[in-house]
């Protein structure tokens, strides 16, 4: 019998929530206030969708659930580090997020960018630990990294300092950086939970998966915007607005309400028709339908 | 024949500085401010100290010189992120770096930071690349995370935050912080060397080798803590007397001079006696006599 959604997604973000209590250093550790900085920041936040997508896809390619919560974990970690240094004073300068004070608002500047900077080693080394054969771990490794790079995360949040303040960004360009800055990080998730299991993926499966991850990748952003307008702070746990007042441009600047909210849904049948396509044999596919609605129609 | 010491560092730091130019993503990919802050903080900076412990360690264990390039940039891209962040206002605050302007002071504190970011995944990307069987890949990428985690270089970094101020700190107590902040990337640069190699190192090798490893990074440090007495700015490309100023706990302050000097020059010792140690049948070992002489009797 198959697991309700909503039970399994709360049984992933228990697990990683678990893996990140165990693996991540120890609070009593030396340097301790660092080691407390990086707890702080990763566990008990967000709604886990990078770990969702891993587990998800592990699922498929039948992926030992112990190497899964270490990749999980891997891609929070780049997650949160990148959140941390988003939100510190010489960039988007906020304080609140996920429902809590930033970490340079609880633990100072530059204890909050070492948290930051110790977090990227630290994912690394989780992938190094997954009991998979080398060449496996290596590509895990290499997703990742590429990912985080200038031709992906760094790369897309130093397109987004660029354009504060300049309403004249086109839309393609819009979706460049969204697909640098959020995109990747998300298609990778997907890629590395293909990449972490007992069966191969298809060259076609893995064309599949990137269709998916793509489509996924831009209606998170689009939503994003859509919430910045009209969710609330209390509900969204950072502050609400901020995009349209800092003179972002965003989907709903560019495109209208109606139609982000069209090119969102656009996106659902882009990945669900993704799905669909991937080999016949393999199980669980439905849980990929389900987190793209699960980040399609959420209201926070 | 053997190259002259002088002759082989002018070799080395020629073929990093070339690996560097053709592996960091080009100034004219997009975003080409960040490429151009990245390109800028490793380009044409600093003695190459962790390059030459990579390529000298690497010849030993019949490395390919390709391979060697890659991992030393690997190195060199790590220490160049970890000098961009402590360059930045909320850490040391300088303005000053190699003898020209530091990253922040030259493209603006989010830039620097957003450089720093970037550096790590391109790091781990350069191992990923080097033509090593993948368990000699991964085995890469866990010394270089584990030496910039919160157990190196970020934690002797936090340490060193928490100290500022503080002359109280113990000879140990200092050790222990310079052993992770500076240490750590000195020590894996040198079992990089030996893990990137065809030959494989034996266990009594590798013991061998972290002794010399911890010798020259306590020399390295000790020295440093000398100079920024001794020594003037235009020769160091780095403000003089700061740490002094900073009221920074060093081993001249704890020690004195001459005191400092005689453990400089203890360890001088030990790391040559742990390379006559290494196996009889390898050949090269001179050169690590070689770094340990240029490190320690180094004038800047």
């Amino acid at each position: 019998m198959t697991v309700a959604f909503k039970d399994w997604v709360k049984a992933c973000q228990q697990r990683v929530e678990k893996a990140a209590e165990n693996n991540l250093p120890q609070e009593a550790l030396i340097p301790q206030k660092l080691h407390s900085a990086m707890r702080y920041s990763v566990i008990g936040g967000g709604k886990r969708v990078r770990p969702l997508l891993v587990y998800a896809v592990g699922q498929i390619y039948d992926a030992d659930p112990e190497n899964l919560d270490l990749t999980a974990l891997a891609v929070e970690c780049v997650h949160s580090y990148s959140l941390i240094h988003d939100d510190l004073p010489c960039m988007d300068n906020d304080i609140l997020r996920h429902g809590k004070p930033t970490t340079h608002a609880a633990f100072g500047e530059a204890v909050a960018m070492l948290a930051g900077d110790a977090l990227q080693p630290e994912a690394f080394l989780f992938l190094v630990r997954t009991k998979l054969p080398a060449e496996q771990r290596i590509k895990l490794v290499e997703l990742l990294a590429y990912a985080s790079s200038t031709r992906g995360m760094c790369g897309g949040q130093a397109i987004d300092l660029s354009v504060v303040g300049n309403q004249k960004m086109t839309i393609e360009e819009l979706r460049l950086m969204h697909s640098m800055k959020t995109g990747a990080l998300l298609k990778a998730s997907v890629l590395l939970g293909a990449f972490a299991g007992k069966k191969t993926p298809s060259q076609h499966d893995l064309s599949q998966l990137e269709v998916y991850g793509n489509a996924i990748g831009l209606a998170f952003q689009i939503v994003d915007d859509i919430l910045d307008v009209v969710g609330d702070t209390a509900e969204l746990g950072k502050t609400a607005g901020k995009d349209a007042l800092g003179d972002k441009p965003t989907y709903v600047s560019l495109l209208g309400l109606e139609k982000a909210k069209e090119l969102a849904e656009e996106q659902y049948l882009i990945a669900a028709k993704a799905v669909e396509g991937l080999s016949e044999d393999l199980d669980g596919k439905e849980r990929l339908i389900e987190i793209a609605d699960f980040i399609i129609r959420r209201t926070h």
